[in-house]
């Protein structure tokens, strides 16, 4: 580690996550007291005179267009691949060969092959950690989910559902990068699945142990290919050109059933085509004594409903999860009460818990390392064979 | 009363109200176990072929034109009175002298004199009762609020809310009887927010000590005239004719501050003219140590807000008032746990409620007899004063 | 049908079903202007003084503890069958041959084959109609979804989703009828699943052809016996004597994966178990041009959202389906908007609707008959299959 | 202005709105692309070894505790004030005085008679320009209602509600400086309801022009002092020493009625002991063609009516107001749809808009300068004055 309390941060990737990890960087030690400041040292991108200027924009030190050079350089403390999918196994196990520690955009791969492989570097690394950007167990709702179940408010759990729904993938949008299978390893499951497994496993704190039954579609079979680009991020408006298309090698959405190792049963659905819903992330959880419910478009509340209390009172509790005095979970570092944070803050929640990690101390709430990461990409192989196959797939069967 | 434990009702109006008040009396013995059954022993309106109609299609055993034959026959026990709120007065006093028990549409009049009289006449009768259709306190979400605030749960109140928003009135809406002073009395005031003060006063246990400062508007105007008619009902589509158009002498919205007797302050606000606002009686109760929220337009709900538990989970808790099992009021007369009930099971809930208190039981919440609609009637006064006079008026100053 | 405009009813029933069935036929004709009139003419239940005291509360002229006699006597113009599952196949298919319309509680019958006697008794009946009390398509909000979909402004349908949560039986709630097996054919599945498989097919106007993937869950294996009781209704408290247990033998919760045939994907699930949701008979359709969803904890309210309106102002609106101005089905009959109608008054409305059709006239809605009733009867069947052999199941399979 | 399209920015005030005001220097040119560069030059406060712990966290470049010095430094463009309400008159004219722009937080001073100074030293300032932060006009769901009503989607405006609702300051919660006279100039009414006034004036687009009624009450009337110190702030927990109280000289409550210069009647309140509502700032307009409502508790979201539409298909809509593709505002420089932002981006979108306006370009939306915010100022001198002399004002009376 850099000497005393700095931790020398490159960071691979200068598109939307590449933004949204600069942010949490430039942001966390600003609002929370940590026992390692992250300082901006270099940030690596393919094209040089874009990274140049997103370097220049962001107050990274350094720029680079040749990541290689720089996972190898021994100032560097912590790489963070914020890159697509199919790049982490490459990256993350040469940073790690190198010494680093390593964040890694999720899900932590492609394939559960290369996952598999970057948990082996992580586990052959000394003394080194990992961490994968499942940034809303930050979300303070979520957290305060987490800990709910975990003080045993929920009692036994009976069912579970994981919800991820989008709409931005109609007809007219041309070929991304997400829509192409040999880039981005799968669509909906991957890019929103992977949150809502990853949140489920991390409310619960159960496993899934079996994929009972699953469904992936691909509803827009081809779309207009962009001119001259790899693809934009969903919000970008890469042109297309003329009417040349090519198909979509990835699901629109992915459905499936799952059982939990507490015996909870359990419904999924990440989809980008449900028609007015923008990012709705949602998850609910409910027990013999009380339930959770969360939905991402109202992120700073938690529905809590306690099946203990006197009766004539029950009913679903909105907490609006903000308040410092209360204890929730990262209000102490932002605003009053009620004076709401954001998508961004999960992000900065993470880069302060990992920067607490670093320093030795405890994060406010599990942070998923590789090891953690690649218990929800192989559920995320089970849904693909399940789907394939048409039958259960027993987590078992997945190594 | 009629012999062994019926009681033969007259009720005088077949429009909105008369249709409202048929259903509870027809509903009530069904649904709930009570000491007395009203028996529907006569109808009464004006126009004899309608009347005649509206008995045999709800079970009238008599119809009749001539109200006054109907309250001095010595058959009734109970005179229901629906009409416009101009003919209370003459009608209650004819009934009371008869010696009928005595229920009556609210606001109790069209005026404060008027209502003065009725509450006089109350007084002298030998032994029957009164009450006023304040139905609302018989929706049990709001039942359960006055329970709430009954059990001390609130603590010290510091504000009240109460709202009656509608948006049927817009300037295309004809010159119904509800826009003519004359017979309604009064426009937004008598017609909404009479029910907000009642409901607020329900919930509060607390009675109105001043109007503070009050504002009374007529948006539209002129209306169009309807042709040969007194007007319809507020879902009626009486034609206007021509382009005949009188002036509005009621109010189209009403709005006022004012303190109640434990100190809280108040803000009162009813309107034809909220657009997009079909029903919206809404009323707010914080306390010290807690609060309460209800909108009629998702009436099954009360939202609840209790401030002295942990912290952590404390938000506004959304009770579904129909649980039998809780103890919610009336709920175990009705269908399973949100199976949801509805506006006219507010009058269902009160037919009741006056059945037993006419056999001698309690009812589930306090029924407004003429005393107390006579309270809320002199808030009325005491705001149109406030209005007039641009000055607090302190309810002391009004008899 | 009985002389003038007239029919005989006779309701088989006195429980839940027998109470708001009764109601409906009680409350339609005062309602509604209906060509025919319906006549509560008898009531048969099992027990004879139950049923005569049931009879004199609800105005049923006759009462009989014999159903057989009932649906023979040639007064009875319409045979309605609210008894449990397993009875309805007998009982149907008697008043069929005996020449009586038959209206049947949902799910259609106990079993696949039962179900499918019942088709055939119907279609070799000469002229008479069948009803089946999928009551949901008659709550105004559900209605109009179908209207918006028949009227193509979804256009492609993506998702459907279909939830029905209830959490009534937890580990204490005795044996009930309900938890029987043999007498209710199914748990969660036909009681409250049956209804979203109706509500999806009526609102999207389309056939599930594959259930893709199902599980069925007892979680609470074993309950306690009810004293001398074949048990009560949910909101009941037959009370459970000592400590004698015996084994549940219905699915405490039901969920699927399906295929609908203009190319959705689905998912289905339905609970007795998912604490803190009430009676959440939910329901989600997403198209390409918009969607709608309905939860029917907010019976009175439809949320739609419009894709191709000006995106600046693109949301979910909440439509408060009960304004007659606006051509909102079966608001007409009822009281001003957002003077909520509840429960019992889809009841009401398919009372109305049924007399409608033996009428001569159009209901506001599809009514499902026997055959329409047997398609979300293939489907249960599929899913217990699906559950049960773990493997999509096509509905080609099951006839 | 600072060579070179750079501003330097000198804040004063490292409380609450000195965090705000420095995450939002920090974050704006990053996600914005502006005309000009803030640059974040120098800090001042109070206290020396705190102003320069505030200075190295956030990256000002200078700190002082010299306010006077600062603002006479001919390096700085622009100051901007962040301290309580009674140190903004000289501060402001000194720094107007110095030739140096100048943004304040609002209100805009404690009396109104400082608020006229302020404005007369604006109009004598050569070119320099003015600015209040009135950060939730930049909220950008609050946005969209202004921009709404400006294109006339609202018509003739007949109601307004204005109400912001917290409820911190119960009686354990000693005497902070927002609780003196002396120092905050007054309590809910400069604090919370001055954001009401001018998101009224700013959503309508009209002024008010008469306080109709007014009340002022202080519930708890004796707070506990702080032990050696001014107070700190909301969520501090300045610990209070011993027993010793002292009288609080501030509202906890205002309430008031009002007409807007379009004849809209209005309702206001704004209140810190409103149990159960945390940060509820809140907005109402109801015009003959549509309605908006506001709730910053769920800042990411208006709600619009439409009354133009098919009326079947009429509901408040739920527009996430995030989606740049919609051109909503300031989204395009945030997160994807839905990714919603927080309380701090009000202040960051306001500093954008000052870089904006200070480069020659416009506003997303108007900035308030001091003209304008003493507008709002006359309003709150209005209220003042109506509660106490217990009688409506013309605000021709407040000059």
């Amino acid at each position: 580690m850099a000497e005393q309390k700095q931790i020398n941060v490159a960071l691979i990737g200068s598109k939307f996550m590449g933004r949204a990890h600069s942010n949490a960087y430039l942001k966390a030690p600003r609002f929370f007291d940590l026992p390692v400041e992250p300082v901006m040292h270099t940030i690596a991108a393919r094209n040089r005179e874009e990274v140049e200027r997103f370097a220049k924009r962001w107050g990274w030190i350094n720029a680079s267009d040749d990541w290689k050079k720089v996972v190898a350089d021994e100032a560097i403390d912590l790489v963070d691949i914020g890159v697509p999918n199919h790049m982490h196994r490459e990256m993350a196990i040469a940073a790690l060969e190198a010494g680093r520690h390593v964040a890694c955009e999720k899900p932590l791969a492609d394939t559960l092959d290369s996952a598999r492989e970057m948990v082996a570097a992580a586990k052959k690394a000394s003394g080194q950690k990992t961490f994968v950007w499942y940034n809303y167990r930050r979300c303070p709702a979520l957290t305060l989910a987490h800990q709910l179940v975990k003080q045993g408010k929920l009692g036994r759990i009976y069912h579970v559902r994981g919800f991820y729904l989008q709409d931005w993938a109609g007809p007219d949008v041309p070929l991304l990068w997400r829509f192409q299978g040999d880039v981005a390893g799968s669509g909906s499951l991957g890019d929103l699945c992977a949150h809502s497994i990853d949140a489920a496993r991390f409310v619960t704190g159960e496993e899934i142990t079996e994929v009972s039954g699953a469904v992936m579609e691909t509803f827009i079979k081809e779309r207009k290919v962009i001119a001259g680009s790899a693809g934009g991020e969903i919000s970008g408006s890469g042109a297309a050109t003329a009417e040349q298309t090519a198909p979509s090698t990835v699901d629109d959405s992915s459905l499936f059933l799952a059982r939990f190792s507490g015996g909870a049963v359990a419904s999924f659905e990440a989809t980008r085509l449900s028609t007015g819903d923008k990012n709705g992330n949602r998850i609910e959880v409910h027990g013999e004594k009380g339930a959770v419910r969360f939905d991402f478009e109202r992120m700073a509340e938690l529905q809590w409903y306690d099946a203990t209390i006197e009766p004539a009172v029950q009913g679903w509790t909105t907490i609006n999860v903000s308040n410092a005095g209360a204890g929730h979970p990262y209000a102490e570092a932002w605003w009053p009460t009620a004076h709401t944070i954001g998508y961004e803050h999960g992000f900065i929640n993470q880069a302060a818990d990992i920067c607490r990690a670093l320093g030795g101390e405890q994060p406010v709430a599990p942070l998923p390392d590789f090891e953690d990461a690649y218990q929800t990409q192989r559920v995320l192989a089970a849904v693909v064979e399940s789907a394939k196959n048409r039958c259960p797939v027993s987590l078992d069967q997945i190594k």
